[in-house]
């Protein structure tokens, strides 16, 4: 901890950005490192995020700071498979089930596709936990295991490894108490750096806006996702970027097993219309990505080819794709009080309410109940009568469905006119 | 440490902070509170200080943060004196000497002069420092005996106590190394809340500029100048701010002894015309906020009564003022290498090289060399020929001197024609 051996003074470097100054590559990679290390305290750190999220970063800046992220730690690589590896990220929703169908869909085709997931936090779930609802399915992979089931099946959704980018980790909890989170060069880094050490060589990313979102505000989405997919070109990583709209749940199914029921409806070539739009929309574009523009994506849905290799995934981790998935001891339904049409079932009180339920975390330690969750039985533009089920709250302890009632107050509405439907997909942004 | 009996979160303040809303005054109330007690995080404070710094504070945030600082700790009384009390505080600079002469000065117009004074770090030095060099003298005083030396004496310079504003320490010290200390608003809280804490009814500040001054620009000094008026008018403490030229060091000793012995040659009517002219303008200032406009200062100076309070006031604090100061070992003189006149002498440099030769510290442990630094045998606009003296170095190792005189490298030059004169006082500032 001598400072006689530290090239630069974080004070100094805090100042450039501060200022508004350019940082050099050669102070910026070394505060990354200094930070890693310890050396440059978390108060530091702060200083210089809140000067980020007030003052902006370049392009150049953004580039080197994901470098130094991924430098930080180890970098897998996939170049020894012999066939195109493709990934995908999306920025998180509610009832957003969407990598499990993608994954063995796009897999089906010959592509490899490695997904690193996380775990849920707050009223966005988490692809893992989703897993976890299979009996015995294990989130946690050695990297060769991850590679050999690569090269086997294709398809891989896995923990990742606290290998990837130890910096990201270390900046990610500083920045959520700091008031420091919503800074798009730290996001897009934070994201881009991970999928970078992974050694991807494509990557697809399901930037999401509207209420139940990260981003509310689809300006504020555009501009995360140019700034990936402009971190993704000058990093050699091939990157696409679709904004979609997440105002309203995706699909019928909030939580785990109830998403992972959802998921293998759609692999049977059935399931909610949005969530095979989006399937679709992301599998054709990561299939581009791979040399296959024209692959026949709804095909492999519909003749089984997905779901084969969904089967053999899920049995390469250990888990049982025909095993009943966890019920919830106790249901809540909630009906519709008068005719008429759904207008509106916001995103954001149905992802707290599904949190509420034992879906989600409050904390990283907290745990999750499998069963719990909302199936929703109508979406915003369908017709009901009085008296028919909108949507059931499910949940091991009834003295939940209280406070997950409480959330869902002035979440949805039941007007006389349909609502004019916007699209779900609504740009998609290249280099 | 329960978050449940929190009122506020951290991130929340931070937030608003961070997007330019107003923060509460009593969300603002608790973050200082919380943030003394250790519930809020050095990280957390350091995000809300680099907000601050960038979006700045509306003045009544900056009197909220300003009184939350001062509840922080213990609030002293001058009100049982039955005299007016005035205060001087100065920004710092180089050879800034002036509280010494000042207070006795002020006192023997029979108005208290309460002077808590801080310890020097960096180029600018420290009143305690100074009146250390003096044989006996103590900083240390408890309440009681200095409320007893301002009821006999007058005037009393001694060490701030622990107590007052325990917040502002904790909060200075993390803007030191978090690259926030530039911020006005947590400059004139801070300078303030210590000041109104001590419990003075009148202020007057020195506010210096120029290169030898925290603040390089006279339009940021005179930002800061008005900020800390606002807010002794807005604490009912009478508020006058002087901004004052720190191009050039003041007076012609630059170090701790050497300081005193000028200090002394103004309280007996002679002293450097710089030194003088501050010294004056500083103590009408103060006679006129304790009501005496037409106080006669210059007579008190050549008359032998600011002398006499002097005596007075080092003798009460166990110093000797008849007592030899220290000298130094090493002296190193450095003559003129042409006939012509003094242009320039750069203040920040010349209190670079005393802090070099021993008269500064580097951190706050270290020691001060009393008898170190700088003699200065002629100022800018005087004559020079050839050989003679400019200025002396003084030491107590001899290898201090390269570093010196590696400090003052184009700190000084000789030229045909004098420069222009500029005026020590610029502006005065009233609420």
């Amino acid at each position: 901890m001598s400072t006689a051996l530290e090239p630069f003074d974080a004070v100094d470097v805090i100042h450039a950005k501060r200022d508004g100054r350019a940082v050099a590559e050669n102070e910026l990679r070394w505060l990354v490192d200094a930070y890693t290390r310890g050396y440059v305290s978390d108060a530091q750190m702060a200083a210089f995020a809140m000067a980020v999220l007030l003052n902006g970063m370049s392009r150049d800046e953004i580039r080197v700071l994901t470098d130094a992220m991924i430098d930080s730690g180890e970098r897998l690589s996939f170049e020894g498979l012999g066939r195109p590896t493709v990934d995908k990220h999306s920025t998180g929703g509610v009832g957003d089930k969407i990598t499990l169908p993608l994954a063995p869909l796009v897999a089906s085709f010959g592509v490899a596709v490695p997904q690193l997931s996380g775990r849920g936090l707050g009223h966005t779930g988490g692809t893992l936990d989703k897993l976890e609802s299979i009996p015995g399915w294990r989130a946690a992979l050695s990297n060769d295991e991850m590679l050999a089931q690569l090269r086997e099946i294709g398809a891989v959704i896995c923990a990742a490894g606290s290998g990837l980018a130890p910096a990201d980790k270390k900046l990610y909890a500083l920045r959520d108490v700091t008031g420091t989170v919503e800074a798009i060069p730290l996001i897009a880094s934070s994201i881009m750096s991970k999928k970078i050490a992974e050694g991807t060589s494509a990557l697809v990313l399901d930037v999401k806006f509207g209420s139940g979102a990260f981003m509310r505000e689809q300006e504020r989405a555009r501009e995360l996702a140019r700034t990936m997919v402009a971190l993704g070109s000058d990093s050699g990583v091939a990157t696409t970027a679709l904004l979609t709209d997440m105002s309203t749940p995706l699909g019928l199914a909030i939580g785990n097993a109830n998403e992972v029921r959802e998921s293998v409806e759609v692999l049977s070539g059935g399931g909610p219309a949005d969530v095979v739009e989006l399937t679709v929309a992301l599998a054709r574009e990561m299939l581009a990505l791979a040399g296959q523009p024209d692959a026949d994506v709804a095909a492999a849905l519909s003749d089984g080819r997905a779901m084969d290799v969904w089967r053999a995934m899920i049995r390469a981790q250990d888990g049982d794709p025909g095993a009943a998935l966890p019920a919830p001891r106790e249901t809540h339904t909630v009906t519709a009080d008068r005719d008429g049409v759904v207008t509106r079932m916001e995103a954001l009180p149905f992802g707290v309410a599904a949190w509420r339920l034992g879906a989600g975390r409050a904390r990283a330690e907290d745990r999750i109940v499998h069963a719990a969750g909302i199936d929703l039985h109508v979406k915003p533009g369908d017709a009901v009568t009085a008296g028919q089920p909108v949507f059931t709250l499910l949940a091991d302890d009834p003295t939940r469905f209280d406070r997950a009632l409480g959330a869902l107050e002035g979440a949805w509405d039941i007007g006389d006119a349909a609502p004019a439907r916007t699209p779900l997909v609504l740009e998609r942004i290249t280099a």
